[in-house]
C-alpha cells in the first residue's frame, strides 16, 4: 500500500520506540496546528483500557478539542490501575508541553498485551523523535506503528471535491495478543457542525458494530472522528464516513486470524433492520457456519439454524438460503442440485456472501465475518504456552 | 458402562434398523403396560423438526399422558415440510396399533442428518423386532440407539428410597452431522402430581439451559420427564431432577467434538442468579476462553474481558479471577506468580474449572462447556466435502 496524503492539516508519524518486544513501528502521533472537534466511541466492555477513562475525561475537559493523538502498540495499558492512569496522563503532558496546549487536548491511546505496565520512560525519551517525524505524508507510518496482530495496513480514502475523509485502522479479532484491539481513526478537513458524535454514531452502527471476528470485544476499542476543519461543511460527509467505515470493517473482518475468506453474511425479509442485523451477527459468530465455509461447504442447515435461534421469529419454512447466487434452501426443502456450485464458489472466491431471506419483513443489513480455521486455533491455543 | 435397570413400569428397546448409512443401533422405544404422565421442553429455535410439532399435539391431545416413545437417530426429520410430519404421524400409528391405545399417547423423536426424508418403510418393518426386544434391561440399548457423534453412553441413576430415576441422553454439541440434536429423557416411577411441568423447568433451567458446546442450539433439541407413577410422590424428587439433570448437561459438555476438558465457569458475586447465568454462558461461549484452555493456558485476561462484555455491570477493578484454586487476577491487577501453577492444573485435570467473582452482589451460577481444539474445527469443516 502506498502513502495516503492526510486531509489538510494534518500530520502524522510512527516509529519504532522499542515498546514491541518483536521490535517494528509501535509508537504514533497526529497532530494538528490548532485543536479541532473530534468525537470518539468506546468499547461497551466493562473492563476498560486506561485510555478510554482518560480520553473521556480529556473530551469532556476540552467541549470534544483535539490537538493531538498518540497511540502505542505493544501494551495496551489495561488492568493496569490507578497506576495505568497516570501513565497515560504523563503521556498525554508530555505532548501538550511540546505543543504548549493544555493536556486535556490530547488524547492517547494503547493497545498490545494487557496487565503490564507501559514502559513510560523509553516513550517520554521517544517523544521528540515522533515530533521531528510528523509529516503530512505520514499516514502509513502512524498505520504501521498501530498495528499489532495485523497482516495488512489499513487505509481508505474519499475525496469530496476539495475536501478529503481519511480512515485508518487496526485489529484483527480479539485474539491476539490477548485481545487484539480495534481502532478506528477517521480523519477530514470537513466541518462537522453540531453532528460529530450522531455522524459518527450513525456510521459505527452499520460498519464497526457488523463486524465480527470472534464475537469477543476489547477494553480499549475506539473509533475516532477527528476533523482540521480546514474546509466547510459538505452534504456528503455522512454518506462518505458510512462508506469509508464500511470499507474499513471489511479490511479488519477480513484479516481475522487464520482467516482465508471474508464473509458478507446479508439478512433481509427481516421486521426491522436492527432485527436483521441481529440474526447477521448470530449466523456471523456462529463456529458452525464459520467452520462450514473454511471447509468450503454450502451448509445450509447450519445457517438456517444459527437465524432460528437469534429470538427474531420467522417462518423457517419459507426462508430462502443463498450461498453466492446459488440457492440452496426454499420453498421448505434443501436444493441439493445447486449445492456443487455453491461449493465451487466457496472454493474459488476469497470474499463471499451468505444471505437469508427470512420472509418476515422487508428489512435488510450485512454483517461481516471471517472463516474459523484450525489456524485460528493453533494460534489462540498456543499463544502463551 | 454397564447395564441401567429401568424404573419400575418401563421397559426399553434399541435395534440397528438400517436408518443410520454406518451402521450400528439407530432405532428405540420404551413403553409403559399404562399411560403415564410427561412434560416435555423443546427447543426455542425457529425452525423445529417434525418431531417437535408432532409431539407438542400428541402431548395436547393426550392431556401430558404417554403410553409409548420412539426414537430414532440417523435422521432428524427436519426440513422435510409436511411430508416429514405425515411421516411422524405414520409411525405413531404404527406403534399405537401395536399397542392399541390412541396414537396421540404415543411420541416419536428423531435426530440426525436435515433435510432428508425418513427412510419410513425400513422404520415401519422394524417395529415387531423392536417390540420383541422391550426389557426392563433395556436402556443401554435405548442409549446406543439415540446417539449420532456421541463417543460415550450418557447414561445417570437416582434412588430415592424404593423410587428411582434414570436419565438417558445423547448430544456433543450442535456439530455433526450438520446439528447434533440433545435429547435427554429423565424416566421415574415418581408419582408427579401437578408439578410435572414445573419440576422439569426448574431442573432444565439448572442444567441444559447452562450448558454449552458451541453456542448453537438445534431444530429437535427435546427435554422428556415420564413417569410410570408405579410410586407414590417423593419431596426428594426435585432434588434428584436437578442433580441428574446436572450429571447429564455435564457429560454432554465433556462429550463436545474434539474437547479435552469440561470447563465449569463458576460465576459468583453477580446481582441475580441470572446475571451470574448470562455472564457464566458468555464466558463460556468465547472462542478465546476455550482456545486457551485447550492451549493449557490460565488466561485471565479473555475470562475477565469476556465477563465484561456480558451486558452486565461490575467494577472489573474488584473483580476475582481464579483458575482451579490459583488467583490470577485480583486486586485490580494480575498475579503472574500464580501462573504457573494454574497452567499445570490445565495441563493435568480433564475437569477443570475457571471462576470469577464479579463484586457485584451475592448470585452464584455454574455453566458447563469445553475446550476449543483444531480437532473441533477440522471435524466441523471436513464434514461435508
Amino acid at each position: 500500500m502506498t502513502t495516503t496524503p492526510l486531509p489538510r492539516g494534518f500530520r502524522a508519524a510512527g516509529i519504532a520506540a522499542g515498546i514491541k518486544k518483536r521490535g517494528g513501528h509501535d509508537f504514533a502521533l497526529v497532530a494538528l496546528e490548532e485543536a479541532g472537534p473530534a468525537a470518539a466511541l468506546f468499547t461497551r466492555n466493562q473492563l476498560v483500557g486506561a485510555h478510554v477513562t482518560v480520553c473521556r475525561e480529556h473530551l469532556a475537559q476540552s467541549g470534544g478539542r483535539v490537538r493531538a493523538l498518540l497511540v502505542n502498540s505493544g501494551n495496551a495499558n489495561c488492568a493496569t490501575g490507578t497506576a495505568g492512569v497516570d501513565d497515560a496522563h504523563r503521556l498525554a503532558e508530555a505532548i501538550a508541553e511540546r505543543l504548549e496546549c493544555p493536556a486535556h487536548e490530547v488524547l492517547v491511546m494503547s493497545t498490545g498485551v494487557i496487565g503490564a505496565r507501559l514502559p513510560l520512560a523509553k516513550m517520554l525519551d521517544a517523544v521528540p523523535q515522533l515530533f521531528d517525524a510528523l509529516s503530512a505524508d505520514g499516514a502509513q507510518d502512524f498505520n504501521r506503528a498501530i498495528m499489532t496482530t495485523d497482516t495488512t495496513e489499513k487505509r481508505a480514502t474519499r475525496k469530496l471535491g476539495e475536501t478529503s475523509l481519511v480512515g485508518v485502522a487496526k485489529g484483527s479479532g480479539m485474539i491476539h495478543p490477548d485481545m487484539a484491539t480495534m481502532l478506528a481513526y477517521l480523519f477530514t478537513d470537513a466541518a462537522l457542525g453540531d453532528d460529530a458524535h450522531e455522524l459518527l454514531s450513525a456510521a459505527n452502527r452499520k460498519s464497526f458494530q457488523r463486524m465480527t471476528v470472534d464475537g469477543d470485544t476489547s477494553p480499549n476499542d475506539t473509533v475516532l472522528l477527528w476533523s482540521s476543519e480546514r474546509a466547510g461543511p459538505t452534504a456528503l460527509l455522512g454518506d462518505a464516513l458510512n462508506s469509508i467505515s464500511g470499507e474499513l470493517a471489511r479490511l479488519i473482518a477480513k484479516d481475522g486470524e487464520g482467516a482465508t475468506r471474508l464473509i458478507t453474511v446479508r439478512v433481509s425479509g427481516a421486521p426491522t433492520e436492527d432485527a436483521a442485523a441481529l440474526v447477521g451477527r448470530v449466523i456471523a459468530t456462529s463456529p458452525l457456519v464459520k467452520t462450514a465455509v473454511a471447509g468450503r461447504d454450502p451448509n445450509w442447515g447450519r445457517i438456517l439454524s444459527a437465524a432460528g435461534r437469534a429470538g427474531i421469529p420467522f417462518p423457517a419454512e419459507r426462508a430462502l438460503v443463498k450461498v453466492g447466487s446459488s440457492v440452496v434452501f426454499a420453498d421448505g426443502r434443501p436444493h441439493p442440485a445447486n449445492e456443487g456450485a455453491a461449493a465451487r464458489y466457496l472454493a474459488d472466491e476469497a470474499e463471499v456472501m451468505l444471505s437469508i431471506d427470512l420472509a418476515a419483513g422487508t428489512a435488510t443489513a450485512d454483517v461481516w465475518t471471517c472463516d474459523l480455521t484450525a489456524e485460528y486455533v493453533s494460534i489462540n491455543a498456543d499463544y502463551r504456552t
